[in-house]
């Protein structure tokens, strides 16, 4: 092609992702300038240290860290970097210099995403997020384009593939929960601090913008219910199994009809789910998202959730999307506008609920209990008392019960935590997929 | 919005899923004014006859005879008519007067793709069809923009959902195929003419499309391999269970490393699956699309694979996107620059088969048909003699092969055929998923 234009393309980190990208830009560019209608030309990676050791060797004379020139006649800022600053300042200096942005940063874009949109929507830029939410699987372009002209109704998935890693090692291999997480962090799976995949909050952010997107609402990280899988035992896994089930952390997003009006709710915890569930077949690293829309019906995507290679991916398909759009002209075509819907507090949504209870061994047992619990307004499904096998005499109690508000839920837990035959509430988990 | 333009939407068609999609654009009004940026003003539909009974009711005042009339003026023509003529001629002339067109024809895009998408490209319109494959599952956008910055190396899955359905009634409550016809008829699943479903010719227009897509390079309905489920009976679907296997039909595309460069082959064909394997699982009228990628890995894509309604989502989403680019100006980005991979020719592919015979059951048969295959190259996974049910003394010799060229194969069955030993060649199944 003689006529082909050249676009400027600034890369900022060279992380595992970011040294991949810089990787499959240099070594694959006639591809890219066939696909892109433009030659990618990599002018510079944005680095803290130019010395430092990188997945992927890259040459020298393209790094710097000079972010600031790097960007300035750019045409396409990628931005790899993570964390709130610089990335943010980057993206907006970015943006208003003219270029589209590509990002992976869910960080950023879960706390700072309604000023990055904005200030793209007033500049007529895009910005893309592919990588930021399940790694290499398609998962934002879907649910922004493919499900425009539907209404999701929920979203719910396996968005970490850390904690799944773990979960999955544990009830596949019978690893405790310190065994699973030690292998995890030998593979590479865990950071060294591992709190933001133990607690929740990378599956939290990745939660706030899938809803974001499946609503057409803004959801703030503060807006999303969070639990992470640090209290996950081996022993719940072993009853999960019993039961048919196995336990997975898992992103939900649904509308909620409510009295007001609609309503929406967002929240990450670990859930029982049916081992005949697909989602129950998703091992080690991989996600999965489900999504129910009303006119699609129930759709999944699966794939690797994370990986330099596989999220690289990702963000290179955004960058040939952004570089269409500069050849094509046009200004982009901004996030679809924003409602406001609530988000319901947790104590409101309806999901099944299996309680267990560590209770005195004794005759009786099990009918005071469930009258405790059909007193408080929760109906049983199953009610299974399991023998003590240990030498106090106590014998455990599994109550699985009908949908039910999490709020009554909690009321009757607490009800039999103050019952004189229940010595111990051993777990209370929700089970979702049903 | 006071600013909101307004764009005229021309729908030809309606049909199961036309009538849905003039529905939804009917009722659901200010949801896509707000999501695309503009108000989508259904400004007519053309049918064939204004008082045919319809699935959804649709205001008279609407219908019209006159496609080419209602073509001109609009900004957005949804061709839903199917077949070729007078489809192709009212797309180019919606094309021509500056329309951007959504459609959902397989048949057209597999045997007129190319003409259509120049003449899209010359003029700067766009042309989507995300609803002509898998239905509702979006898998066109997935292969032309997420995976556009990396190299897709295979595609394989179930995109018909009528066979599906009657395969997975035969596998899962041991039909026969003409009672799994029957119910598959009387449930909508199948039209009067069974022919394009069963013959798998539905299967191929829509791998050409994918292929086209994935490859990125032109593949005619011509060079795609294609075998039906006329043959498939309740003993190969009995006998792929006993061996832990299931019978779906699959579209498969993949990329070929040859001695004289690259190739691609193409193909439908009825294929043993593990019944650990995903599409496995894949029950009823649904679809599930296999991607694997050099840099993503594998991503699975899964839904309704047919049906108005979830059609009709597709379609949808992709009349909001055209509508978002109308808004913002510039060209159409156009498909991605085509390359011409030779079509390797079905002889040439590498799988693995397993063969079923019918032999006298008398002793020494087994090594000889051992041997039979051993010399003509093709090795041997598993070889399974089974005694016969029948008076007249004859077994079930069944043969598990390692990968080895469809040639190659071919080659040994003759041979197989042709010795003395073998009263009949029961069945030859390709084994994919692998």
């Amino acid at each position: 092609m003689n006529d082909t234009r050249t676009l400027r393309i600034a890369l900022l980190g060279a992380g595992s992702v970011g040294s991949q990208v810089a990787n499959l830009l240099l070594t694959q560019a006639d591809e890219f300038a066939e696909r892109a209608g433009a030659r990618l030309e990599l002018a510079g990676i944005a680095v803290r240290d130019v010395d430092a050791p990188r997945d992927v060797e890259l040459p020298r004379e393209l790094l710097t860290t000079d972010a600031k020139s790097l960007i300035e006649g750019s045409d396409i800022v990628i931005e790899l970097m993570g964390g709130i600053e610089p990335a943010r300042t980057h993206i907006l200096t970015a943006l208003n210099s003219g270029a589209d942005v590509v990002t992976g940063n869910k960080a950023l874009l879960a706390t700072h995403g309604a000023e990055i949109f904005d200030t793209a929507d007033q500049l007529g830029a895009s910005v893309s997020y592919e990588a930021a939410v399940a790694g290499a699987i398609p998962i934002i372009r879907p649910l922004r384009d493919s499900l425009a002209g539907d209404r999701v109704q929920r979203v719910f998935g396996i968005v970490n593939g850390s904690t799944n890693f773990i979960l999955d090692s544990m009830d596949r291999q019978g690893l405790s929960a310190s065994e699973a997480q030690r292998i995890a962090t030998e593979l590479g799976y865990l950071e060294a601090d591992p709190t933001l995949d133990l607690g929740g909050y990378d599956a939290a952010q990745k939660a706030a913008i899938i809803a974001s997107l499946a609503f057409h609402t803004q959801v703030a990280i503060e807006d999303v219910h969070r639990e992470g899988i640090e209290n996950v035992t081996a022993g719940m896994i072993e009853g999960a199994r019993r039961a048919g089930y196995t336990i997975k952390l898992l992103a939900v997003a649904e509308r909620l009809q409510e009295e007001g009006g609609e309503a929406i709710s967002v929240r990450v915890y670990p859930a029982l789910i049916s081992r005949e569930h697909p989602l129950a077949s998703v091992h080690g690293g991989n996600n999965a998202v489900y999504v129910s829309a009303a006119a699609a019906g129930d759709l999944m995507f699966y794939g690797a959730g994370a990986g330099g290679l596989q999220t690289a991916s990702a963000v290179l398909g955004d960058v040939v999307s952004a570089a269409r759009r500069h050849i094509a002209g046009g200004v982009g075509v901004g996030e679809s506008a924003r409602q406001s819907l609530p988000t319901a507090p947790i104590g409101r949504i309806l999901t099944r609920y299996q309680v267990t209870l560590e209770v005195a061994d004794e005759p009786g047992v099990l009918a005071k209990i469930a009258n405790i619990v059909s007193e408080a307004g929760v109906s049983v499904a199953t009610i299974e008392q399991t023998p003590s096998a240990d030498a106090e005499g106590r014998a455990h109690i599994v109550i699985g019960t009908h949908r039910a508000r999490e709020q009554a839920l909690s009321d009757t837990v607490a009800s039999l935590a103050a019952s004189d035959v229940v010595e111990r509430v051993v777990s209370v988990l929700r089970v979702e997929g049903e």
